[in-house]
């Protein structure tokens, strides 16, 4: 149960700015709200910065680490920005987002895990591209986790990403990622998912509504990691109700403390 | 698919009292506003009238049939309550919420059923209680719809309700009522669910928003039909929303209708 701040990203507009700019004062103050919002990790992503992206992204995970004592979850693909990232990490395990089991993105990333102790977003594809139905993605992701657990990964550092679609070019909508998940449960028992919200509802009005209602859903699908804005409250009280409606909040008391503690709105 | 308004409901304490006072306008109102808001049918409950039921569930029933042209839903356990109102129908098919496996019950209600060519919301339950695990649902279910079947009653006047019980006392959560419907869609595809709403999240606060959240993950796990209250627009864009993640929306043509018509609110 996970989770990932994604407001330190600079595919956000905002975000990119405040990057360009060396904006200490404001990237620290998103940390930190992120923190105080419940967050368990921060992402901290540079991938707009071509050809500049290690440097931006040490300077990130610094500034950060200035004021926040999260662990960071280092958003890359990029072997070399990683390898230079990663050691500068003070606090608590790493996540690295992402592995595949595209072969070139596999073999870079793969023993920068095992040296860093990282822990590893694995996405279920490979060099194919993204499966699109259930049973190709319980292929895929069921191959890549058992590669990894081969390759000396914990069970609990993996956390398996069945990747999204846009529902609104695909005619199965989310079911196929939902469905792989449930299979994939009683497969590997161990295994946990985690999901980005905002891919799901690209190309569609009200996205928020959209983005929520999949998180509920995918919660109960067994899903209980998520990369989202954790300070939109409401977003945050879909995933504690989720969560408790799941079966998976005993006597409800997440629920009830998030509640209690005005970790989420009260959207009546 | 069938979106049942639940406001006509004598149980409610504003309709106790506008019924007591026989304001015709005002009940006539909330029956236009819900059909405006797009439910199919109309629930009538006059239960709380012990003794009266019968003489107020037929002036219930004009009532409304002198505005409003959608068929009705007549809420009650009483055979004689029943009998009374059924000729009284006017527009569509009658529905009758409900009957069960309860013996007394079965009898009083099937031949009734029979007679006016009524629709049936089944409980999913007998003389022994509620069925607590994903098994006795599934289980209790499966035989009274093969009983109903078996009596004439066609597959598609059965909506099959597996009774939710309030999350704040049972460890599981709503997770053994998802799991059966799942798993009766691979015994009896042609079966349908449906589901009343609020008794879910019962003695837990921020009760709209363990309803709502409960609506999404049931029309995952294939549940189609609701009980509930149309004029929440939160809660009918979190129905539409939940049916074109769950790919029963071809194109998210129902959502980008509903968007467009404003018949849910922007929750943004």
């Amino acid at each position: 149960m996970l989770i990932v701040g994604e407001l330190l990203n600079s595919s956000r507009f905002a975000m990119r700015a405040l990057l360009e700019a060396k904006d200490k004062t404001a990237i620290q103050k998103i940390a930190l709200a992120q923190e105080a919002a419940g967050a368990h990790y921060l992402d901290v992503n540079c991938g707009v910065f071509v050809g500049e992206e290690t440097e931006y992204l040490c300077w990130l995970v610094d500034t950060v680490q200035e004021v926040c004592s999260l662990p960071l979850c280092l958003d890359s693909p990029d072997g070399k920005a990683l390898k230079a990232a990663l050691p500068r990490l003070k606090n608590g395990r790493p996540l690295i987002n992402s592995i595949s089991a595209e072969r070139d993105r596999y073999e870079q990333i793969l023993p920068l895990a095992l040296e860093y102790k990282a822990k590893l977003i694995a996405l279920a594809m490979g060099d194919a591209g993204i499966p699109a139905t259930a049973e190709s993605k319980v292929a895929a992701a069921d191959r890549l986790y058992n590669d990894l657990r081969g390759a000396g990964v914990a069970a609990e550092d993996i956390y398996m990403d069945l990747l999204v679609q846009p529902i609104a070019t695909t005619e199965a909508g989310a079911a196929p990622l939902l469905a792989a998940a449930s299979r994939l449960r009683v497969l590997e028992e161990e295994i946990e998912f985690i999901v980005g919200l905002s891919n799901i509802s690209y190309g569609l009005p009200n996205r928020a509504l959209l983005n929520r209602c999949f998180l509920i859903q995918a919660v109960a699908a067994g899903i209980d990691s998520f990369i989202l804005d954790p300070l939109d409250k409401e977003l945050m009280g879909a995933y504690y109700a989720a969560r408790a409606l799941a079966g998976r909040d005993k006597y409800c008391s997440a629920y009830l403390k998030a509640h209690r503690s005005g970790y989420y709105g009260n959207i009546n």
